[in-house]
């Protein structure tokens, strides 16, 4: 009884909802996810709905902005792209009415989302939460327009592509601080959560129910879609619980907060990435500065570069004609790139040779566990070689072992370390006893 | 020599130039209208650009709100509705960019465009004009979205439809104040100029080249749909000249200001207008208060009444049974309302019967020299006589004279009173001689 009496007097949490261009996809589904909102309302929670524009629009816009000219203004572009979002907005703010709710539009000025001034990818600098907070306090669902900010001149600045989830997280922490509360932030999308792996390389992949912010971030650098890699820094520099949940189901979906999975659970999922391509320049002078040299022309142009591996000279180091290899991968897209830089900089250093190679995956383990257990690296690598796949380059952090091998055997390879791990499994046990 | 050099020394005026939804239809009518701006600019002009959205805009959006909710609420609506010419100005832009030009968009919130809260039909309280200003005189072309306002509390509001023209005229009306010099307020539009009367139904309707705000007034409301009515106020209170022209060619159009035509000149135009229906209240006791009780009802319906008439009583004036027939005319759109109220108001009137025709069209004539002219009335019934045209009402004010007649008389009606004033002959001479 008394238990059940605290629970009922509990101020529920706010809980910021923000909609991805799928879930504005058409007038029905703009309805379902209204509906969704005032149901959380009427649970007792504050709601702030933040929202993407209708799916297909920001492309229709930047599509008119090409048509008028080949490279148009980034501030015009801006100008534009927000467009999308306001619409949106407007049309959320009336479906929740619509269904006997009360709400309030807010577009990214409106709501004084102080960005930088670099338009079409601005980073959010303030956020004036005192806006909508009166919004809910006074009993409406506030919905602001995602993706979407102002810089110090009044001009309107974009936060590009997937902002909108920067957006929701970035308001999650603004009310989080202005309240001085806990505020939980929904991200509805068209999957119903972060999993395991690939499931459509490996089907008994399974949900994630908790995952930690860290592996949250290597997941999605290592291409897991689900959540916009600023989004994920944002939330773990001012601790915003994140959930990932599908707009089409009332499951929840995978929870990304400071804790992430139980004790004793040490991969926490099996990614890939076949957008990288591996550059491998062989024989290259071993002495201080030639690995400066070539990374800091890259740099220069603009190339990121992902894994770098230096094996030792066969020689001894520090003799004057010891030579060594240097590999490293760098992201498909900027091979062209790469090989002007190279072909330079490969005589400057006395390189014997330089081989590209288009034809690999990058797979990854992820995991906090890895921290604390020993020998996960090396599991990874027997399970391979036990599948007869030949590991060209490896690279590891402390929470992820990344191994370079060729194309052909992504599904296998993936599909071996989610069994081997134990990944699928232990989902199907978990979802039977629930 | 001295009277070419005194032009060149001239500062040029600036022109504000509004381009609506048939000149921003596509992307090379958005791009011809920018070379426009641009070749004006090159002319020596600073110039500021007002734009609608693009055509069908306004009501695609309207109708996803529609979809979303029967009725939306109005605060939505034009927070939806605004980012149509939002979108016009950022393409506007680019366009004028991608022609060589320096161009600027600007929203009405960051133009502070200051209106009530009325949404949907908001008017403007205030313009700061200091933004346009300070881009202009930086060498750029200034775009302004058009149609929209901020209220005090930071609200999006739209201006109704139309709007557009209010926004360009009351921009030049701010801009002439903050100048302290005269600006020209061009309105480029599908049609190119003002004419005489409707050319679809007298083809030999001419071009008007100077008409007062006076006589653009009473042809607007009289249904030439050239320019809103407000907007010509709005000119008229402020004296900002209005270029009435056609976004196709670059010919002179309608220039309307204070003066007018030129002296000699007795009708300006001759309007007509099918949407009104005629009611007649016959054999009203004639007393005090009674009319007052019948248009007091009609105004609290919200009826808007346009031509009354009364005739005298046929008996003695003040006896008590003497009783008089009250004739008005309406909206048809409203004569569902004007017959709830009239239903019960005839029989407090102790009316001894009630006639509605719709059957009916009010053809008007309409000039400035009237005020100096007698005669002029007489004229216009003698040559409706003529053609055996029977004029069931009449009314009249300082500079047009109306007409109800049956329907079927329209074409007739329009084109003997034209070719009577000698509105087309003139024209072709006129334009025999240019």
């Amino acid at each position: 009884m008394s238990a059940r009496k605290r629970v009922s007097l509990t101020v529920q949490p706010l809980i910021v909802q923000k909609f991805g261009g799928t879930s504005m996809g058409s007038i029905e589904r703009i309805k379902s996810a209204a509906a969704r909102a005032l149901a959380t309302q009427r649970d007792g929670h504050r709601v702030v709905v933040i929202v993407s524009a209708m799916s297909g629009e920001t492309n229709r816009l930047l599509q008119l902005a090409k048509d008028v000219a080949p490279i148009p203004s980034t501030r015009e572009m801006d100008a534009l792209a927000a467009t999308g979002e306001q619409v949106s907005s407007a049309l959320m703010a009336i479906a929740i009415q619509s269904l006997g709710g009360r709400a309030r539009s807010f577009t990214g000025q409106q709501m004084k989302i102080l960005t930088d001034s670099a338009f079409t990818k601005a980073r959010i600098k303030t956020i004036d939460a005192g806006r909508v907070l009166s919004s809910v306090e006074d009993g409406e669902i506030a919905v602001v327009a995602g993706f979407q900010g102002v810089d110090d001149e009044g001009n309107i600045t974009t936060l590009g592509r997937g902002g909108s989830d920067t957006s929701a997280v970035a308001i999650a922490a603004a009310i989080q601080s202005g309240l001085n509360e806990k505020v939980v932030c929904e991200i509805y999308t068209d999957v119903d959560g972060v999993y395991t792996t690939d499931p459509n390389v490996c089907p008994t992949a399974k949900k994630i129910e908790r995952i930690s912010y860290e592996e949250m971030l290597e997941l999605a650098s290592l291409g897991a879609k689900v959540l916009q890699i600023r989004s994920v820094e944002m939330a773990m520099k001012y601790g915003v619980p994140v959930h990932v949940r599908s707009s089409f189901s009332s499951a929840p979906g995978t929870m990304v907060t400071g804790e992430g999975a139980l004790e004793g659970v040490v991969v926490t999922g099996v990614a890939y990435d076949k957008g990288e391509a591996r550059v491998m320049l062989v024989g290259v002078l071993d002495k201080p500065g030639v690995v400066a040299q070539i990374f800091g022309d890259l740099a220069r142009e603009n190339v990121s570069v992902d894994m770098i591996i230096q094996n030792l000279p066969s020689a001894g180091a520090g003799d004057a004609a010891s030579r060594t290899d240097v590999t490293f991968t760098v992201a498909k897209t900027d091979l062209a790139r790469v090989r002007g830089v190279i072909d330079t900089v490969g005589s400057n250093v006395s390189a014997l040779g330089v081989r590209y190679d288009e034809d690999i995956v990058k797979v990854s383990i992820v995991g906090l566990g890895m921290r604390s257990h020993a020998g996960v690296a090396a599991k990874m690598f027997r399970i391979l070689a036990d599948e007869g796949i030949n590991i060209q380059a490896i690279s590891t952090s402390e929470i992820k072992v990344s191994c370079l091998v060729a194309t052909k055997y992504t599904e296998l390879a993936v599909r071996s370390l989610h069994d081997g791990f134990a990944l699928g499994a232990e989902a199907r046990e978990e979802h039977g006893g629930a």
